[in-house]
């Protein structure tokens, strides 16, 4: 059987329809008026001007990274240097769609929490993150569906140039990831600092001149900088596949080619080329039908109704699958690693779950009593510690994934973890409306009963963010780990580590490599030091000079304190830009003749102490988040025991780690994987 | 030309009665008498206490893997046990030997302070502890040497005899250094934070009962467990030399090997596996003099005599090896390896400096002044940027060294880098006899003038410490290496990573592999918070219970709390050690026909994050340790001021990370490099 490949696209057009429905069913109602009105309008263009400096950075990086393309690739540079602007330009939209509903979909759970109680701040918060997650799947399928359409069957390079979209794609994430990440925590860091603790006001307080910019943050780091992460991912996931179908393609003859074809079912290559995406369609109704799920239970507890409803898309599709490869008369081989890479995807979900919000949390809150260090000590140790059984996970996962179908079927795993992206990432998207609702109350001054509901969802939102960066972390992983396979595949060096010289370079290769991830957890904590720093300047600035500031009657400067956000946001991105995509290139090239090697020693050294230390910097940092929730909760003293006083110094000690330099760690590696795979042609 | 086999064990013998000399050179000193002796005593048996009890535990390890080699190894178990049991002895001896002298000299120093002036007590320092760098070069002399004359030539296996010793080596470091960095960071914390912090008395106060066994853990984690730790990355170091050089003698007819012997100038594969003793046996004559060097310069400046003595040893080691080739009818390829193993080796330690005693340690002073949590985010990032400079230098040291004799010259260079082991564990072994001879000066109350000498030789031994740290985290790195490369080579697997089965294997394997070094470092880290807390539960029992001990009257029973340290370091330590010993084990022979390759991709993660993982951890804390003491000099406020308190903490969360899981990570990449190589022939 085949499949047209319109179809994809299609499906892509579709989703993007039912997520304007969502977006309309938002904007139709009431935004609020007074100063309810005036706070959101203030974040919603904050948002906005972060995401148009952001757009003009990204635009600057990708002229010279798509004209380098046009003009070096000598086979297929015009076409892929387009593809690579469609992928930025696909990203940034979703981001900018992202954003711009989060943003509006605030103030109007703020507002449904107060007039119809939970279920419709519920329904409104969780279709405000849907918006997010159904634009990032939908512009995935419409890219590389639409891509895959125009140039399968008429040019050889269809695989290649698809790379290229999986780039742009990567370039934008890198910008609104860490960009975003260390804009949320100059924002937070200094608002809190300057606010709560030296002016003593509470958090959200409206007379704060930074707490715009931190509301702002929210939303850009985990609106935009998961969505591009995750969009990021999902694309590498299906290009690595693709590209994978595309080597098996050119030996046709080979023993092992027939021996996999036989495992699989089928001798139409193109075919394989084609399913990732046949499955991502399929992923995209999955999602949708998750997502009404959860609204017709949003009547119900809110932790619930999210569960049931990513579960049961996750099942659906893994069922789907195994339908869509018996229509297509495929063997049980690629659903079966559909099944292997989901289910380690909730596995890693759930480990994290544990160690950011289970046993581990409770024992660190205790270990408070001890003191500021014994805390701090315990909390990284914990993420250390949590690394463990996640590695383990994805390298079982590839294990298993390749028994059934080899290197294709690691590609396939890492398809299956990201099938239902439409749903997980409404989940996570769902956390920063959430809790910007929750500061929109605190802000306008709405009363108890609202902000109880607003809490309440964003508690919920805590633990789902937590899980989606555990999953996020692991996708990456998976994802850049096929793309690596990918670049191992089409260098066609011989990599053979028994070669005294191939070893050496390898060696070489995998300590540059090891380094790079350090070095970009350096840059980037510094970088949030920094901006934190004129933060806190500006803060306390606006504090002396304002009149009447402190007593509710000055005006606050707030866009003053987005600007500087957005500064540095901008500023301090360049380095840890250049460093993602100039390392390959550098190592590619630098290493003339031994190049491939040297660069796929590179990778495989960066892979895995990205994924450790993005892993360990996460978790650690929600761990003792949590910790701290724990003890305002009134464990261990409760507020302004000795405890809570550890917990606080804990969980400012973890914000850049689990916002900002852990999160840009899934970047890094699929960063340095995709520009590689691009210039495997040649260095190879 | 030829050199006897019997000439390295004879200068070993040589080494070992040089340091007998200067040991006598100090027990003939008083001892002193009355409140001094008393304490000197107490510090003296605490540490005899521990050595005895881990020589247990380590006895019953040695008994089961001693008997392991002996009845699974089916060409040579019994002569590999034999080397097995003797590498652990000569270690356990040389820690021995090292801890008996330390505990000698430091009361010696003090005396000598108080009696002579500086220059009298820098000499008897840094003699005692040349004791220990003598007694660990020599030892490994000895022991390689003499089953080097005893084997070759007879036994065609003496290469695989020899890694049985250095195996027992790994073994007794394991316990040494991870459980006395255990035993040295519980009794230092816990005496720390009851003593200062809650009852409010100076360090190193006599009423306190934690302080005996502080200063015994001095001596324990810097004297025992760094001199066991450089001694396994000695022996490591040649093993694998040997071992690469055996490798080329089985394959004499190929091209390349015939290509390789003449970049050497000659086609004597037996002198070959000679060379690394030949020149370990001139490093330590070349060792002697610099020590005799220090002690002709000990009235001038101690940083300087101490600087001029390590240098002169390297310089005068790098042109012996030159005239040892030119001797032996060598071309100056080997020569020109040590050249850079050395100049790596230096690099790494001034690097080292730069971070935990430079520019870095200044502006994180600086950052006490913001708080706590700022200060702590900072250190972390000096520790994670600080990783950069070390690792590309071991990159481009094996890089080099390859260029000139491929495989072996990476060997050479890491005997390059160990060759003076003599005179650089000398130096190491020097910081806790001050620092004990300063602790010593304030419990029995002798005055400014003597504590100001000690004071002073107390700081040159700090910033020797950090350098000494990071040339064994560089030292044992290339040592593991070149372990690693002779394992590659021996198991003869086809490491081919286009086959995509050992693609997906060897991944498999990184992933295992960077995984042990972070649980290593979680199970380290908590085992010193829980050993930390019975430790602070017994002071703090101890403050209740004994009548008058906070007025001086009472007695403290400080030897429970030595016993409860050295309980703590040997339980404890179980863990780590079937961690660093099993995981070779599980995945060599849990892979099956794959087992080789698997391993190799373990060892290959583990090499690299184990390098980054110390080198983070020891710089981190160091640059902590280092800031506390910039501010206590009056800097940002000096003691009691908000960066004081701040510095505190950051030093207190810097000490299990720079004194027992950095270190720890060193030793557990060894052992897993040298069990992999020892079980090679029976999962190639």
């Amino acid at each position: 059987m085949s499949v047209s490949t319109l179809i994809t696209p299609i499906v892509g057009l579709l989703g993007l329809g039912i997520a304007y429905v969502f977006f309309a069913s938002i904007a139709k109602r009431s935004g609020g008026e007074g100063v309810i009105a005036e706070i959101a309008d203030k974040i919603h263009k904050g948002a906005m001007i972060f995401m148009k400096r952001e757009f003009m950075l990204i635009s600057a990086f990708a002229v010279v990274i798509g004209g380098a393309i046009f003009f070096f690739q000598p086979d297929y540079g015009p076409q892929q240097s387009v593809a690579f602007f469609l992928g930025a330009l696909a990203s940034s939209f979703a981001g900018f769609v992202g954003m711009f509903t989060a943003t509006k979909a605030n103030v109007r759970t703020t507002l449904a929490a107060r007039q119809e109680g939970q279920g419709a701040a519920l329904s409104v918060a969780f279709f405000g993150g849907s918006v997010m997650g159904l634009t990032v799947a939908s512009m995935g399928l419409i890219g590389l569906g639409g891509l895959f359409w125009y140039f399968s069957g008429k040019n050889e390079h269809v695989a290649e140039i698809m790379e290229g979209f999986a780039m742009g794609a990567s370039l934008v994430a890198l910008f609104y990831r860490v960009g975003g990440g260390i804009f949320t925590k100059a924002a937070d860091v200094g608002a809190d600092l300057v606010g709560k603790v030296e002016a003593g006001i509470p958090e959200d307080d409206p007379r704060n001149p930074g707490v715009i910019a931190d509301n702002v943050g929210d939303n850009v780091g985990d609106v935009a900088g998961m969505g591009s992460d995750i969009f990021e991912s999902y694309c590498g996931a299906q290009i690595a596949t693709i590209a994978i179908a595309g080597a098996i393609g050119a030996r046709l003859g080979a023993p092992e080619t027939v021996e996999f074809l036989n495992k699989i079912g089928t001798e139409d290559t193109g075919l394989l080329m084609q399913l990732p995406l046949i499955l991502t369609t399929v992923g995209l109704l999955c999602s949708v039908l998750g997502i009404l799920l959860v609204k017709a239970m949003s009547s119900r507890e809110p932790a619930g109704a999210l569960r049931v409803g990513t579960i049961g898309s996750a099942i659906l599709f893994i069922m789907s699958s195994f339908v869509t490869a018996k229509y297509l008369g495929l063997s049980s081989a690629v659903p079966l690693c559909v099944l292997s890479g989901a289910v380690g995807g909730i596995i890693i979900g759930l480990i994290t779950e544990h160690y950011t919000a289970g046993g581990p949390v409770k024992s660190l809150a205790k270990q408070g009593e001890m003191g500021v260090a014994t805390l701090t000590i315990s909390g990284l140790a914990i993420g250390l510690r949590s690394v463990a059984v996640p590695l383990l996970t994805i390298a079982a996962t590839v294990f298993i994934s390749y028994e059934f179908a080899a290197l294709y079927g690691v590609g396939m795993a890492a398809v299956g973890m990201l099938g239902t992206v439409g749903i997980t990432m409404a989940i996570d998207a769902y956390g920063p409306v959430a809790d910007n609702a929750g500061g929109i109350a605190q802000m306008a001054e709405m009363g108890e009963e609202t902000r109880k509901i607003t809490d309440g969802l964003d508690a919920v939102g805590n633990t789902t963010a937590a899980i989606g960066k555990g999953f996020a972390i692991g996708a990456a992983g998976l994802a850049a780990l096929a793309l690596i396979t990918a670049f191992i595949q089409k260098t066609e060096v011989s990599l053979n580590l028994t070669d005294p010289e191939v070893l050496r370079t390898f060696f070489v290769g995998i300590f540059i490599g090891g380094v790079i991830p350090f070095l970009n957890g350096a840059i980037t904590m510094e970088a949030v030091g920094k901006a934190a720093f004129d933060m806190i300047a500006e803060i306390r600035r606006q504090f002396r000079e304002i009149p009447g500031i402190l007593e509710g009657k000055g005006e606050p400067d707030t866009d003053r304190c987005v600007d500087i956000a957005t500064n540095a946001a901008t500023k301090r991105m360049i380095l840890p830009a250049l460093l993602a995509v100039g390392t390959p290139l550098a190592v590619g090239f630098g290493f003339g003749s031994h190049g491939a090697v040297a660069l796929a020693g590179t990778l495989c050294g960066a892979l895995v102490v990205c994924i450790l230390l993005a892993l360990m910097m996460s978790n650690a940092g929600g761990a003792w988040d949590n910790a701290k929730k724990y003890i305002e909760e009134g464990n261990h003293g409760g507020k302004g025991s000795e405890a809570h006083v550890a917990s606080v110094v804990g969980d400012t000690v973890g914000d850049p780690l689990k916002d900002t330099s852990g999160p840009s760690m899934n970047i890094l590696i699929n960063v340095m994987a995709i520009v590689s795979l691009v210039i495997a042609p040649l260095i190879a």
